[in-house]
């Protein structure tokens, strides 16, 4: 009923001093979560959002997605970022990652507006064109450029299919409570519409609506998803490091930084896990990634990357550690039976289940890895489902926000990524950017 | 019609002299690639296969596209490692992202025998159970433990569906030349078999049968695929800097590496080029992570992860430089129409191809990211087709030679890979590895 850390595979790389050694810096990142005194403490709404989200909001999320579900035969969510990646990584965990080739009783989920690709903008049209269709767009202002642009697209069609009015019924908007341009317009069009939160950045926003209306579309379980979160708020709220799992790997991870390791790589046995490892990256590299300091985010899914990342892991540069997912019992299992001719050899697997030879494949693989030099953090989960997601989500958020404080950087920023858009925006020539212009086009040319 | 290296934004990182430097590094490791006199020259089929492939299988394996094109709904390939990432890699780019969603003349391609999840092996029989299917199973030994068994599973199910003799017409076996137990098997059953040359490993393979076959049954045109191999072996085969943008690129990533940058990030801006990078992944990683060396390779997908890696990137620590892959010309572009409220703002993009914003969220990006210190190297590609992906894949092969010898190691072993092996052998109980599995059981246990 709870993430397990186990440690065992980091004793020859890690004292038990050194961990009685971040004792003091974890207690006052604590602290400044918890008095909201740290930086970014503008952004703490995430921090009890497992208790205090709003209940009435949590009931329309679930009869909008019961309307949808008995509507629409896809459903487009648009947003980037935050916006796009913590839904995507619930659902292909949960459902699947061939969640769209399978058959269910829910509508397929494509996710638009996450690029400025016009060939994959072409295709999710093609897929909606003779179909029912309906639109979750997630933006706080309504400005981004990535999903405004594929918003106008879809919602041109929706009125092309439907009408003025049959397209609002199929519009769900999920922007600021009260200013923004998508808000504005939400509100003039009557479209339904959910918050994001002030205090809850797009990496912090899973367990908001952000994540939860297409989450719930899929047909995943809400309210688990919530009580698992919820039931992680309140385990990981003790500062002491024998008591709290999520921050002793907070700790773990800073000890290995400090120790030379430069990049972190979250390892799962499941390919439905490859998207919530993306979220993972978002989370950890945006938060930490700044000031010229962090943990580069990197990921594998094995035993397959065994075959292609696998050399560099075991041999490489040791620049790496690995946090690797322990699930104790798959979504579904498989029986291998015995083969007569037994022409491959492979008798000696027969009669078990294929998830034993799956745990068999992690543990000779952690044992190679450490015996390679390679520190492995393993966090053990008793299954895939949604209580346990959420508690492992939990536990990442807050384990992402100690870690960030550790650090020294404010975990809930993202300057650097106004970096790209400014020069974006002066090269397309929007109004107000003249000057960056030139001496950017300047810079091209040269 | 070949790749363009831009090197415009390195130039505050790597002067002139130090490319000069590097000229001696780049002719040994070109004498030791067409001498066969480096380590592991035993694998380097790969060099002349545009030339030298042989044209009866090549033939063969367009007939055998037709015939699983004209009477299977589904094809699974069967594979893991090059036996998997090159296919899937190319079909993506070439295709779609989301090939096996969208309508086409073509069969819906699956890959099976890539991990030992029991979860997906149940998705994938879900997918074929009420459909007409063949298989391609792709293994030089045939005792590859994730394969062997996803094979045991899907002949099974040919069998029970068209009978013994229905599902050998079903079976295409990619394998050894002359031993082995795939092979033993598929002489002895009939399959037409097309063959894993001895001299090209894995990572080198998708020229190949191994890669060509799928290839061509998703409607690939394997021929220009060729051809645009065959016209890059001619381009690089000249060992002078100044006129062998590959070895270049060698040179290149080499000085980075020697001046501190630790891991090398694939950039493109198409979602469909997102395995590809994989591919990239595996070649690298595999060929030079070894030794305790070897940049470490990632990738992202942009404008998608500036959302979400883009501020690591730009801002975290000084680990990382770029590769970007520029196709000058998408596969499909898309015109911004002018939206007469302008809610959003964006009307400042109407009235152009969504192509042009794409290039310069690029253009922009790569003016942050230098000016934020990290080099990029770009790729220049007239356009995403056949013949150019071609002329990469043979570009970033022989670049990955030169660059592993220059590096100082064997670019053709993976002996890490046999560690995990092993051990799970052990485990698994396989005859032979009694001793080994007492030993690594005391090790978990302890």
């Amino acid at each position: 009923m709870a993430i397990k850390l186990n440690e065992r595979y980091l004793k020859n790389f890690v004292g038990t001093h050194e961990l009685c050694g971040m004792s003091g810096a974890v207690q006052t990142a604590h602290e400044q979560l918890t008095a909201k005194s740290g930086m970014g403490s503008d952004f703490l709404g995430w921090v009890d959002l497992p208790e205090t989200y709003d209940k009435a909001e949590f009931a329309r999320i679930k009869k909008a997605a019961a309307k949808i579900t008995a509507d629409s035969e896809v459903l487009i969510v648009i947003g980037i970022g935050g916006s796009y990646l913590g839904a995507r990584a619930v659902i292909e965990a949960l459902k699947s990652s061939l969640y769209n080739s399978l058959k269910k009783p829910t509508p397929d989920i494509y996710f638009a507006g996450n690029s400025i690709s016009p060939t994959y903008l072409n295709e999710i049209i093609s897929l909606v064109d003779s179909r029912d269709f309906s639109v979750n767009v997630i933006s706080k202002s309504g400005t981004t450029t990535e999903p405004a642009l594929a918003f106008r697209v879809f919602r041109d069609m929706l009125v092309e299919k439907y009408g003025e009015d049959g397209a609002k019924a199929r519009i769900y908007a999920t922007t600021d409570a009260a200013r923004g341009t998508l808000k504005e317009l939400a509100d003039k069009m009557q479209y339904e519409t959910f918050t994001i939160a002030d205090d809850v950045g797009g990496r912090f926003s899973v367990l908001s609506a952000v994540g939860l209306l297409p989450i719930a579309c899929a047909g995943c379980d809400i309210d688990a998803l919530m009580q698992g979160a919820g039931d992680a708020m309140r385990e990981y709220s003790v500062p002491d490091l024998d008591k709290n799992p999520c921050y002793r790997y907070a700790a773990l991870r800073n000890i290995l930084y400090r120790k030379g390791k430069r990049a972190e790589m979250l390892v799962a046995y499941e390919n439905s896990f490859a998207m919530m490892s993306e979220w993972y990256k978002q989370l950890f590299g945006e938060s930490e990634g700044k000031d010229k300091k962090g943990l580069l985010p990197v990921s594998a899914v094995f035993s397959t990357d065994l075959h292609s990342l696998g050399q560099y892991v075991q041999d490489g540069a040791p620049l790496l550690f690995e946090t690797v997912i322990d699930v104790k019992t798959p979504q579904k299992d498989f029986f291998l039976k015995e083969c007569p001719e037994n022409s491959d050899g492979l008798n000696f697997l027969s009669n078990r289940n294929m998830s034993e030879v799956n745990r068999k494949a992690f543990e000779g693989t952690v044992l190679a890895h450490v015996e390679g030099g390679v520190p492995n953090i393993i966090l053990e989960m008793p299954e895939l489902n949604e209580y346990e997601l959420g508690y492992l989500i939990y536990f990442f958020e807050k384990a992402c926000a100690i870690s960030g404080y550790i650090l020294g950087v404010n975990p809930f920023d993202q300057p650097g990524v106004e970096s790209y858009k400014k020069n974006m925006f002066a090269l397309l020539g929007k109004p107000g950017f003249e000057a960056e212009r030139a001496a950017l086009e300047k810079l091209l040319n040269e």
